[in-house]
Order: C-alpha cells, then sequence, then structure tokens
C-alpha cells in the first residue's frame, strides 16, 4: 500500500462516518430553471476544493469545523433537463437524512433546490419556520409559465410552512406583486429582533449567496448590487445561533464567473460560519 | 427626430424585410439539456455583436452577405427550465417559416434545437437528409434517463429522416454503441465524396461548434481536442456549395467561457460562411 | 409571420415610440481620449443585454420602468480617431432631443461625452448647473497637450455653466491644481444639503461609474479605490428626486475589464435608479 | 443512509480497489522550481473532476477506460517551499507502488516531479528508458543555481538511465548547450522509428503538456508556440503502444491560466488516451 | 539619438538617483511557500506598470509622491525552489540600504520575504517594533513540516523583536493556538490607540494585502472575506503618519487571479498612501 | 549600493548602448483607430516582461539574442486623442533613428504606427518595398469618413513605395475593392517565390499579428480564424532571411484579451524570430 501521506479530497473538517455524524452536507449540483446565468452546477465541487483554502478554527464562533460534527456525503446526480425528476431524487434523500435522525446542510445549485428540502423537512416537523436571505423575493406564482422555477421557490414553500412562518433578509428585486406579498405577510426582517416571532419554531436556514453584494459575490446568477456586507450576514448568524437550526443550504454560486476564485472562497466562508450556528 | 447617424443592431447585412428575404435567421437560446457546462443560451445575442467586427465581404465565395438574403429574426424566447414547451415553440415558429417559402438558418442554444427544426422541416419535404458536423455522436437514445437530451438528438432525428439520410463529419466521441451505430448505419463521412449519396436529397446542414479543435473553439460546452481546423470546414462547406441546402443551424456557442471572444468571432464566421453556401 | 415569442432587444421597460417618450436614451459608444485603459465603447451594447437581469420594479422607488417613459434610440456611430467629428455628431443629435421637448440620458462611452450634451443643453437651459459624480477631478485643462480629453471635460463644462453651477461628488483623485480649483469654486459636496444652492437650477446629472468603489466597479477605466457604495450612490440619488433634471449620462463603464459581468450589472442597475429619479 | 444517486468523485472509470488494479494514477501537486508560471498544484483535482466531461471510450483506441485497470489514489500531500522533502515524498511512494507490482500514472504538477519518479522506478528495472514530450529540452545542469529545478529534470535522469537511453519528441527551445547536449546523445526522436533503438527497453513515458501548441495548452507554465497538434501527439501515442511501457506521467498543467477550461479538457484526454496504451 | 519622448519605466514619481533618495523601493518576487495560490512572484512589475494610472498627488495626505524622495531600485533576482537563499539575498540587500542610511519600501512577493527584511533592519535598530496589517495571523511555528512558511513569518520575527513590540491588525483567520497567541501576547489592535505602546519605537509597517475584504483585493493567495475597507485602512495610515516608520513592505498581491486589473490598481494605490506617511 | 542581484528590466537579450546597437526596438503604444476592440496601448511592457520566458538561443536559426546587437530604447508617449501628432511623433523618432545610420523594430500597438514608420524609412532609402503579413488587406482609403486608420494603412503607404512594391501574405478578410485592388496590383503572396520581385529592395516587414490563426493569437483587436500556423509563419521567416531587410514591426497585439498569457508569449517569439533573421 501507499503510505502517503494524501491530501483529504471532502470538505475540510468533516467527520467521514456518516451514522456518527449529527449534519450531512449533501451537494445539490442543479441549475435548470435559472432565469439569468446558469453554472451553480459546479458549485459543490469547487466549495469542497476551496474550503481547503480556509482554517478549521472559526475566530468569530471560537469553534472548529471538527466541532460541528458533519458528514460531506457528496453531491447528488440528476437527471438533466429534468426538473420534476431532480426536485423528487432531492426531497427522497433528504428524507433519508431526517429518518436516521439527522440534519441536511443543502450546498446548491440553484435556489429551486430548496423546495424540496423543505418539502422532507416538513413531514418531520409540524412548526417548520423558514429564514430566507435573498436579493430577490423569489415569491413569483411562476416565470414564463413555469411553476417550478427558482424565482418562484419561497412562493411556493410558504405554502408548506406558511408565509407567517417566514423571514426574509437582505430583499432588494423583484416584482411590485412580491413586495406587496412581503408586506401583506409581514415576511421582510429589518432588526434582528423580527426573527424572534420564530423563536420557538424549528427554523430552516436558506442562503440566496446573491444576498451579498456583487463587490463580494460576482460569481453569481443574477449579480445584485446593494446587497449585504459580509459582517452583516455574520451578525445575522450570531442572531441566529440561539434558534433551533433543524437545516440549512447556501445556493447560487456559479463559480465559472469569478475567474479569481474570490467568490467562490467566500461561498466557503459562509458555509464554514453557518456550520458552526447549527 | 434624431439625425444618427446610428449603429445597426441587427447582424451585419441582413435584409430588414421578413417578408422579401429567402432566408431567416432565428435565434434559439436554449440550453436547458446540457450534459457538461450551460451558458450557449448567450450565444445569439452576442453572436449578434460581433457580426459587426466581420466584413460583409467573403473571399472564399467571392459573395456579399446582402447577396444571400437573409433576415435576422430576433431571438425566440422560452419558458426556463420546461424542455418540452421549449421544443413546441421552436417546432411552430419553424413551420411559419416553411409556409412562407423561406428556409431557416438556427443559432442556438444547444444541440437539442436541431431536433424541432427537423420536425418541422421534415413536415415540408419528403426527402430531407441531414449533414452532421460535430464532435460528439448524439446518438444516444438517453442520457441519465432523459429522452430528450443535446446527447440525443441526432439518434431521435434519425427517426424523422432515416439512419441512412444522415452524414456525420467531424465524430471523435461517444459511447461505443453510438459508433456501433455509425458503422452500421454507415453515417461518417470521411471524404467529400461520402457525401455524393446525398445529392438529390434536400440537405439540413448542423453545425455543432466543437466540431472545431478546442484550440479554435474553446468557447463550448464540452471542449473536445483533435478536431477540424477552420479551413477544414471550409472545404466541407464549399463541397457542400453544389448540394440543395433547404435549412442550417449553428449551435453549442458558449460565449462566457471564452473571455477573449475569439470563439464568438470564429463562430461568427461560420455562420457568414454557412450563409454564402445556401 | 413568425408567431415567436421574441426577445425585446431593447432596453427592458422602454417606450418603442420615440415620439411619445419624455425620455431619450442614446448610446454613445466613443472611447477615444482614455488615458489609462479603454474599452467603453462597448458599454451600450451590453448594457442593454444586461437590463433584462433586472425587474422592471425598483423597490427604492416604489415605481417601475415603465412609469418612467424612456425610449431607447440605440446607439449613435462615430467616425473611428476623429475625437472632433465625434463630439460633433453627440452634439447635433442632443439637440434634436431638446429641440423635440425631450431629454437625454446617455450612456457611455468615456466622460469626454458629456461635452458635447452639456453643450447642446445649455442652448436650451440658461441656468443650467451639473451634479457631477466621479473618481477623479476630470478639471485639467489639458492632457499630454490635449485640450479634448476625458480628464478635462468638468473644466471644460465649468466654461459653459460656470464654476459656481457644478457640484462635485465623491471625488478622491487629481492633480493639486485640480484640488485648489474645487476649493476655489467651492465644487466639491460633502453632504446632501450642499446640493441646495443648484435648487433652482436645471440639472445635468453625470455619472462616472468609476465614482462607486473598484470592489464594485473593477470594469472600468482607471478603477480608483476608497470610492462609494452603491446604498450611498442611492442616497444621493434620492435627494436629487427633488432637483429638475434636465438631462443625465452613465459613463465610463468598460465591460471587457469585468468578465463575471458584475459591473456591467452594476452599471445598469444605476441607470435604472437615475432613470427613476429624472 | 441516503439513497442518492451520487456523482463518483474519483477519476472516470477507474477501480476503486487498489490491490485488484494494475496502474495505480498518483496527483503530485508541486510546483515549487517553475522558472516562470507556476499554478500547476491545482492541476490534479481540475483534471479529476473533468474526466467527468469525457467519454469513457477512445474511439481511437476502441477501447474503454474501464478496460484499463487503473486506481485513483488520489494527491500526495507536500511540504511548501521544501523541495528535497519533497521528492522525497514522492520516491517513497512511487516505490510502494512497485513493489506492489504495479505502474505508476503520476499527475502532475511541475516537471520536477518526474525525477523521482525515475529514481523509483529505476530500481525495479535495469533497463529503463524514457520518452519525453515536451517544448523544452530539460536538460540544464542547473538553474540560476539550483540544481532541482524543473528545467533540469531530463538532465538529472539521464544520469540514471542513461543519456542513450532517452528519447525526446516536441523539442523547441532551450539553450545553446542543451541543444548540443541533444546533439551529441541523439536523443531527438524525429520519426517514429527514431524510437525502435527503444524497443526491448522498459518505457517510461513523461509528457509535458507544453509539448503541445500554445494554441491547444494555453494553460501552462512556460507556453511555447509551434508545437504539436494534438492529432500529432496521438500518433506518437499509436506507435508506442506496442512498446513495454511501464510508467508514465503527464505534467505542468497550470489549470488557473486558462478559464476556458479547454486546457484541462485537453489534459484529461491526453491522459485518457495514454492510458489506453499502457 | 532619440528625441522622444519616452514613458518612464520606473515607478510613478520616484528618484532616478539611489543615492539622493531617503526610501528604497525593492521589488521581492518570491513566492515559494504559499500554502493556496501563489504568482505574487508576477506583483512587482505589474505594481510598477500599474502606477502610472495614479496620480502623484494624494489628496488624502496632500502631498506629491515627489516629495516622498524613494528610489525604485527594480526587482531583486532569486534561486528558483530555494527559500533560503533567496531569503538570504533579500537580508544582505536590505542591509546595505540601512548600510547607506535609507529606509527599504518592499514590494512582495510573499509574505515570508518580511522575515530577512526584519533580520536586517533590526541589526541597526535595537527598539523595533512591527506594525502588522493581514488577515491571517501568520503566527504558525511550522506548516506541514516547514519552518519557513508564509504562514510563520510574525511568529519568527516575534522572536526578533519580541511579541510584545507587534501590533496586528485586521487578523481573521488562523489555528486556535494562534489566536491564543494573539491574546497572551496583546497583538491585536481595535482601535488607534491600541498602537500608542509602540510610539517611542522604531517601526516596520509590513501589509499583506488581505487585509482588505475579498472584495477589494480578489488577486490575492489567499482570499479572506470580512477584511478592511480602503478607507479603514487609510484610517491607521493617518494615525501612523506620527509613527516613526523605518522601513515598511506591501505583500501578497497575486496579479493573474484578478484579471480585471483592480486588485493591482489597489494594490498600487496602497502602496503610495503608505509612502506617504513615511 | 545595493549587491542585486536585480531581475533585468529591458528586453531579454537586448544591448543596453544605444550607439553601439544596429536595431533599435521601439515601443509604440498607440491603440487610438482601431475598428474593433482596442487594447494594444499595452502591449509593448507586456511583451518586454514576457520576453523573460523565452530563451536567447533560436534553435531554429542556431543563434542567440544577443547575435542581434539590438537595443530596447522603452516606448514613445503620447498625446491621447490625437491620431496627427502620434504619427509625427513616431515619424520624427524613426528618422533620429535612420540618421544614426541604425534600423527600426516597432512594437505596436496598432497597425497604424505603420504609417509613419514607412514614411520615415522612406526618406533613407528609394527603393523601399513592403512585406504585409496579416488577415486583413488593410487597404482601405478611409474608414467611417477617417483616411487615417489602421484599416487603411497599407493603402497609404502604397502611395509612398508604390503598390508593385508590397507585398501581401496571409490576407483573409477585406472589402471586395480590396480584394480587386491587391489583384490589379498583384500584391498578394501565394508562395515564397512570389517574394523574389523584391529580391533587390529594401524590405520593411510589417506583421500584424492576426495574421496567425485565432487559435494561436486570440488576444488581438479583430481576431480572424483561418489564419497561418506559427510555422508557417517561421517557413516566410526563413524564406526572408536573405532579403535585405532595413526596417520591421509586430503590431496589434492586445494583451488584455488573452489573460492567459498565451497570446503575448507567441507575440514575444514572433519579435525574437524576426530580429533573427535581420
Amino acid at each position: 500500500m501507499l503510505r502517503g501521506p494524501f491530501l483529504d479530497r471532502n470538505w475540510m473538517g468533516q467527520n467521514p462516518d456518516y451514522d456518527k455524524s449529527d449534519i450531512i452536507m449533501l451537494g445539490l449540483p442543479f441549475d435548470g430553471t435559472v432565469s439569468y446565468r446558469s453554472g451553480s452546477r459546479f458549485a459543490p465541487e469547487q466549495i469542497r476544493l476551496a474550503s481547503w483554502g480556509l482554517e478549521e478554527y472559526s475566530p468569530r464562533f471560537n469553534k472548529f469545523l471538527g466541532d460541528v460534527n458533519f458528514h460531506d456525503a457528496g453531491d447528488l446526480e440528476f437527471p438533466l433537463g429534468n426538473t420534476y425528476k431532480t426536485l423528487e431524487v432531492i426531497e427522497k434523500n433528504v428524507e433519508d437524512i431526517y429518518k436516521d435522525g439527522k440534519r441536511v446542510f443543502g450546498i446548491g445549485g440553484e435556489h429551486l433546490v430548496t423546495l424540496p428540502e423543505i418539502t422532507a423537512v416538513s413531514k418531520f416537523f409540524n412548526n417548520l419556520a423558514i429564514v430566507h436571505f435573498d436579493a430577490h423575493t423569489d415569491l413569483r406564482e411562476e416565470y414564463l409559465g413555469e411553476e417550478m422555477s427558482h424565482s418562484a421557490v419561497i412562493r411556493h414553500a410558504s405554502k408548506i410552512v406558511g408565509a407567517k412562518n417566514i423571514k426574509q433578509i437582505g430583499i432588494r428585486s423583484g416584482m411590485k406583486e412580491e413586495f406587496e406579498f412581503m408586506k401583506e405577510h409581514n415576511t421582510l426582517a429589518h432588526k434582528y429582533s423580527d426573527l424572534d416571532v420564530l423563536k420557538d419554531k424549528k427554523i430552516f436556514v436558506t442562503v440566496d449567496l446573491d444576498v451579498l453584494d456583487t463587490s463580494i459575490m460576482p460569481g453569481t446568477g443574477t449579480p445584485e448590487v446593494g446587497g449585504l456586507e459580509f459582517n452583516e450576514l455574520m451578525g445575522w448568524f450570531e442572531y441566529l445561533k440561539n434558534f433551533d437550526i433543524v437545516g440549512a443550504d447556501v445556493v447560487e454560486l456559479a463559480p465559472d464567473y469569478d475567474a479569481s476564485g474570490a467568490s467562490t472562497a467566500v461561498a466557503t466562508k459562509v458555509i464554514r460560519e453557518l456550520l458552526m450556528i447549527m
């Protein structure tokens, strides 16, 4: 046998044993309904490689990745061009995770992957709520006649968990009807305490990386300027530390659109810090 | 009113009048079933801009774009993530073109767009044949369980026109079964005269730009080295000048993958020269 | 005829009818006097394509692009290498716009295009003032012996409208003499109310995109770090909402220098929001 | 447990069982002595990902990757900045491979990695010869005073196997002394039959990817125009099919220098085809 | 002879006469121990070119580059792959500078170049202190078994000047042990006045450009989000104006990783402003 | 003083002494009349840096750069946006070179720089001829109304040396009138011996790098596929070795359009080999 040493090819700091892990990281390389620029299908693999440019230790949370006890399960394989079958594959695998008493940490892919995650998780918790970081409302009923679109994911999710159980952060783009929906259901969180109504809920945190400013995250499908600074996002994460997070995902990195690799590095750190609060 | 002068925003050398044109150029910005890297949805618009870096005159064919009498009809709009509806929109519009006594020149998008074009054109000619330039056989029956895939487009087309009416040029990648299909049906053309069996047919020419070597065409979904030089492709075009071409398309440019713009420039010149022989 | 649907190839939300529009958007693809990196000649066409990645609705101004009633007139064509003739073409077309009782919205190109715009507009208003967003003073008398330079545009404009009718925002680079000019004429605006002296004037707003920080706008000729955040720029726009803006332009995007497309996306949103306050 | 399906994260077509494999693919991510542009340290991981854009079937050799029976052992981990320790780690692991009765297939990294491979392999065969594809002679005694340099690798190797047991292909750059060395020892192969003197030897094939023309392989440390076309390289591979190849490597891809990904795709196909002839 | 005029090929505003200069700018193109992405070897030459995109006048410090009286000595040449000899070359040249009664301004290259600079400078001042701007602690004892690593540079420097004479700004990544070292020795400066303990010391300022946020500085080896804005860094520079700075360097620009050139432009301005306070 | 060693910042292998040199290399960073993509203004400085990635020895010509005895005079400085003054500066400096009994080797910049070179050189030789490598005829009388355009440079030059004293190689794009001009004056050289009519002339060799195929030279203003391979260009150079070359230039590299650096590397080698035959 070879004596090595070998570079580890899984996410830095992961637990190699599925059974002994609390959180299951699952790559979801799907970008089939993206309305502008696609390419998020390549995010999970590039993020995994970039994780080795990070440290395992988070000074902000004074904690190690090893403390998180997560397992990198790899990336699901999807039938290209078939949105419905893809969503089904995701839903079933996420169900497996919760049947095993664990929590999911999805790595998109596009934002539509969140819908089957929510669908699956909602079968295990009757008081599920969503904390949604995004530049876009994602509250359309359909896009160009298609119901299953990344622009509609939160609207569809609201039918599962109820609009009152959704809080949105960083939103700065959408149709007028969507902003009215946000107003009607009071989903927009302006300050930390706006999240307090979800204190007793089981929380699913979904982070569309375009919630960050284009300066930090040019490598995404629909870059939208005027967004959160990284440390602002971290402020929200710190506040969420005291909530009961039962699942999470980070979506919409399109790594090929930022040849500098900085967007991928940022995405990777967002994931590390979000793992820290789960 | 403004006195200008203004830059023309259509394809260089086009005829602005649909009714008086012989050939209708149609942008087909669809890339939903791409198995590796997508982005060909942005090709039609970038090719149109790049056309202004060309000359209208082709020294090879001693002919002007103006002599071709083609009209740039713009780019179709598709429902994202819905492959079947997209194919339907293409098929109907291409039918319109032939009902009007004209010929189509499609600008992909991915290679699957060729299928509804062929379907439509075959309704108007009972002796349709296909000349297929590509690195890949595109002869799968399905890809990851999906029948409608850019990897299966020529297989499906063969069911419409008959495998004996297909000639393939530049093929260098595929599954063993696909190469056996090629052998069985003698579809691979090695030299110009291999095309002569199609002399009395109505020809649809479909050019997947990855038929060109990766050195010339890095900006494509699945770059495949060892391909044709540009002047080799032009040799085939010159030979095809004497065939009865009733439709054509050029597909699979992914412009964002070649930031130098060279791939887009090449695609644009392929289109100009292909127009010259129609 | 073709049934479509077709993608619109004009700026999103424009009014296709020149005569019925209030504002005329005019592409000015000139970059002949740029002192460092050129390429802004490609901005108007790429911005137009990128506009389709935006929403028509601006949550900040609670208004639609359709409410603005602007017409996308396309891009002027210039004689390459001849600065003076280019400026003449711009001046004449802008005059046309004001003769027709409309206002111009120029899309550069480099900053020198603002000079003929100002020249033309000043013929229609005797109390014209300029609000100038920029990293650079642009107050040189000449650059390397050339009077007509993008580094001199505001100095020349000051001779038309008077230095006291110019307010500059975001300036952080220039020669000592230029900073002394700014001091002498009190042109630098530090806070919103510094603009109030222009309250009764007709305002031309000119935005050199390098006023934004390099992190947001790397795709520009002379990136200058330490600039405005996007939301800071928007704060100034909100304040200007109550001024009488009779013309505007947004200049100096060099799209090829930011292959991520983020700079182009930002420029496009700056334009959308500036349209909202006119 | 999760039902998947999951994407395979090893090289396409590999045998997951080290013990039952004939060839061991070993990533060697070292680029510490590169004289111009480094970055080949990232090649093994990007090549592995890109392998999934290939087909398992090689039409040229009418053979499947699965037929090759190779195992992807992963990438060695090296002490950064310490050239000597790095070479030692490589040498020991390659020795392990031959002790286990297998052959190595190294994926660089820079060309100096070939030296410890040769050193190790030479311990198992007393009639080792080298077939060296490269743009550069790599025959310096030292570079800027350093003996251990990628520019000196073949000179050092010649001391192990003897200069007469080296054949070089594609060489087009070097110092005069190096060309004289080549002449003196008759190492340059112009035509296939020049290799015949090695017919009874055990062959180690080392491919510096810059042997290919810059048009095909811009993503390398020292691109050198005027090189082999891909099909020319394949011609040599076909001829080598009848030689007794006991080890091989492919080095000097610098993936970040070709954002189009084409260089990585080419490197991956070179590897597939070289595997086919072993 | 040629009448010119010629473009100056040295740093803008430098004094061409070494003997009459106070500060010697020294290019240090070494990147041999970089743990993630290398390429900082190309920084000195690209920064020099980019300096001509700046103005000589700094509005912030109301001072000209010409006032600084610095000489651009060019870039040292190093033996590739030999870390120890490289460090020796740097140390000797920096000694030369101080023997001549001048101060060094190093342009990296990677951060390890600071160690021989400090070693040399410490021979001339017995009360040397370090102000260290960085995202990373750089306080490891070794990295992958190597003592000489850019990750260990400040730890080694602390042995020369004493940990109590080090102040660190912007640190946000490292191992737990490193953060404990920082705590134990109270090296982290949170506010300007934390630097006051160094008021009577001779200060060496070392700026690892990744102290800036990734949005401003994607072109660096290990981009680390959540960093300083440019104007925050300038605030620290303004405070340092009143300290006795006897040497400085700016390191870790990897220009090829930011094709937009913005990172290089930022690095260049950091250097200009740091020169202003010396 | 500093002991160094320092990297040389001039062209590799140059003679530092103008007076003792035979050939004067002159950077001509002008791109003001470019019809499509500009940026060749940055070529001279990037080529100079890239020269250090070459060897001084040319195996093809068995000769060293040192044998050529050329001096790198640096890059001229031009008034931006003023074409006529720029041409005048070039003409005067080139005259200086010939007054000093030397020959020019211009590094563009765009192709229009050749006109003042020819003008100057023609004052010293009454039997001047031009060998013109290019994709484009450059035989227009004007472009968009401008006489001074890079598209017209050879037409204007023909008025100085006579159309019969011009031979063109690699031409593949132009207007019909231009091709007719070529025919009428028999300027197109198809085979080496077509150059023999110029055997007794003094030759100026002008190489527009887009004569090379786009695969080799994507980093140019108007990439034109179907061009020469590098070794084909070298074949012409070898034939020209026996001609009396009194001046030369290499133009139209736009380095920023090829982030891989390969185009710059190719341009640099073209220059090295062209120097070898002078």
